[in-house]
C-alpha cells in the first residue's frame, strides 16, 4: 500500500516526489515516457532560478532525478491504464503490469505543445522551432523571428520578441484575431513586428538551425520565403488528461480544475504542473505545483 | 524610468528580476538587508528541486544572485520609505537615497516568522532552533523534538515529524487549541507525540546545538527539563508588510492579497512570495511566485 502515488516525473512530479519523499511518506512514480518530462526537449534552461550554468531539460531532468532519488523514491516504468475506487479511501491504480494500492494519487502528466504539423517542425525543435517565447525567447536577441498564432497568447509573444530582437513577422491563418484588442493594437503599432494574415507556414528550412519558413496565402497561395532564425509555435496546447479527465473535473479546455492548495474536486486527488489550469507554464511553477500538491497530500495523510 | 521595480530580493524576489531580466525590462531591485531574504538563516537547503548538493541558505541565495546577474538588472541596498502616486501609471518609489520613477512595482517583501523570545532562540536558530518543518524536519530523523504552538501548523508540524522522528512533544501555553478537532484527536491517538499543555518554553540549551529546553507550568510554575535536539516553533508568522498595506490591501494576517496572476488589487502592482496570502512557504514556491508576477508585470507593460 502506498502512501502517495505521482503520475508523470516532469518537474512537478519530481518535486512532489522530493516533498513526499521527506515527509517520509511511501511513494511512487509512474512515468510512460523518460523522467522529465516536456524538460527533456529544452535546449538550455536558463530560467530556473539558481541554476546558471545552462543546463540541457535532460541535464536538469537528470538534476531532480537524483534529487528525488535521494529521498527513497520508487519510480517504475509503467503506463497507466485506469484507476478503480478513485473516490474511495483506498484508491487502486493499474497498468499493463501491476496494481497499486494507494491513498493518494497527484496527476503531473504535463501537457503537450500543439504542432501545426509542417515539414522541419520535428526535426529543427529545439534548434530554431519553440512553443514558449518566455522560455527560449532570450536566446534570439538581435535575430529575425516569427511566431504562429493568432490569440492572446501568440500577440504576447511577439511583443515580448519585439523588445530585444530584430524583427517579429506574426503569421495568422485567419484575417481576425482571437486575441484581445489593446494587443492586437499595440502589436499593429509596434515598429518592429510584422502582422501577415491569411497565411500559413508550409515548411520549415535549415541546416542545422532552422534559416528560413515558406509562408503560403490561404486564398490565392502565393509562397513566399521568410528569413528567421526562429519560429515561435503559438497554436495552444493540450492538458495530457485522457487519463485524469475518467476521475477528476477538468476545465473546457482539458486542463484539471484544481484550488491553491492542488486539491481536485475528488478527496486525496491531487493535481500539479502543466495538467492543472495553472496560469503560467514553467519549470519553476511546475516545481512548486508539486511542491504543494504533495504537501497537501501528507497534510491529508496524516489527519 | 524603469519598468519594474522589485522591492526584496529573497528567492521570490530574485526570481522576479531573472524573469525580468529575459524579458529585456529596465528593472531595479531594491533590498535593505542582504540578498536572498529568510533562505539566508537556513542551514541546508535540500528541498529545492534540482539542486541536491546541500547548499548552506546563504549560498542558495549567492547562486539565484548570480543568475540574475546575467541579466543586466540594477541591485540598491536601500530601504523603501514610500510610494508616491501608486496608483497612477507612473509610480514613484523613494529611498532615502533616491526616488525611482517605475511603471510597474512588485512587492517581495516576505514574512517573518514570530519568536518565542526567550534565550538561546537566536543563537541556535539553525541549530537546532527551526520555524519550519516541512523545510527543516529531514535532518531530525530518528531524533527527540518538540514543537511549540496550539494551531494547525503546530499540529500538523507535530505529525509530520512523528513519521520519522523518535519522539515528538507539544508544548502549548494554553490547554485548548485552535487546531481543528481532527488533527488534535490524530496527534493524541499517536504514540509518538505527547502533548503538554498549560506550559511554557523558558529557555534553550545546547553547546554547539541544541541538547534541551527548559519548560515551565504557567499555573504551578514547575519546570522540567525536556531533552530534545530540535525545537520547531510555530507560532505564527508575520507579513512583512509595513510599507505595502499603506497601498494595496492585505487580509486580516497582513498578507497582501492577489489573485492567481500575482495582480494586487492596484493596476501594475504585484506581490510575490511569502508576504502575500500564498498557500505554501517554501523557496520553491516564491521563486514560482516571482516568475508569475514578473510574467504579469512584462505583459502589463507590454500592453
Amino acid at each position: 500500500m502506498y502512501d502517495i502515488i505521482i503520475i508523470g516525473s516532469g518537474p512537478a512530479g519530481m518535486s512532489a516526489a522530493i516533498y513526499a519523499g521527506r515527509g517520509e511518506m511511501k511513494t511512487l512514480v509512474l512515468e510512460e515516457l523518460n523522467a522529465g518530462g516536456q524538460m527533456n526537449y529544452t535546449y538550455e534552461v536558463d530560467n530556473y532560478p539558481g541554476i546558471s550554468d545552462m543546463p540541457t531539460g535532460a541535464e536538469l531532468s537528470g538534476r531532480m532525478k537524483a534529487h528525488a532519488d535521494m529521498f527513497n523514491i520508487e519510480f517504475k516504468n509503467e503506463k497507466v491504464r485506469e484507476i478503480e475506487n478513485h473516490d474511495g479511501e483506498i484508491k487502486i491504480v493499474k497498468t499493463r503490469k501491476g496494481s497499486y494500492e494507494t491513498k493518494t494519487i497527484i496527476f503531473a502528466t504535463g501537457a503537450s505543445h500543439r504542432k501545426i504539423g509542417v515539414g522541419g517542425e520535428d526535426r529543427f525543435y529545439g534548434m530554431g522551432v519553440s512553443y514558449c517565447a518566455t522560455c527560449d525567447g532570450a536566446f534570439f536577441k538581435g535575430q529575425d523571428t516569427c511566431v504562429v498564432g493568432g490569440g492572446n497568447v501568440a500577440f504576447e509573444d511577439a511583443l515580448y520578441l519585439a523588445r530585444f530582437c530584430k524583427s517579429v513577422t506574426l503569421i495568422h491563418r485567419r484575417d481576425t484575431f482571437r486575441a484581445a484588442k489593446s494587443l492586437v493594437s499595440k502589436a499593429m503599432q509596434n515598429p518592429k513586428i510584422n502582422i501577415i494574415t491569411d497565411t500559413v507556414v508550409k515548411q520549415i528550412n535549415g541546416d542545422t538551425t532552422v534559416s528560413d519558413v515558406i509562408i503560403e496565402n490561404v486564398k490565392n497561395y502565393r509562397q513566399q520565403q521568410l528569413n528567421v532564425s526562429g519560429i515561435f509555435i503559438a497554436v495552444g496546447q493540450d492538458a495530457n488528461s485522457a487519463l485524469a479527465k475518467n476521475y477528476v473535473s477538468c476545465n473546457e479546455y482539458g486542463f484539471i480544475v484544481t484550488d491553491n492548495l492542488m486539491n481536485t474536486n475528488i478527496k486525496g486527488i491531487y493535481a500539479a504542473g502543466d495538467v492543472r489550469n495553472s496560469p503560467l507554464k514553467q519549470i519553476v511553477t511546475a516545481a512548486a505545483d508539486g511542491a504543494i500538491a504533495a504537501t497537501s497530500a501528507i497534510n491529508y495523510i496524516n489527519g
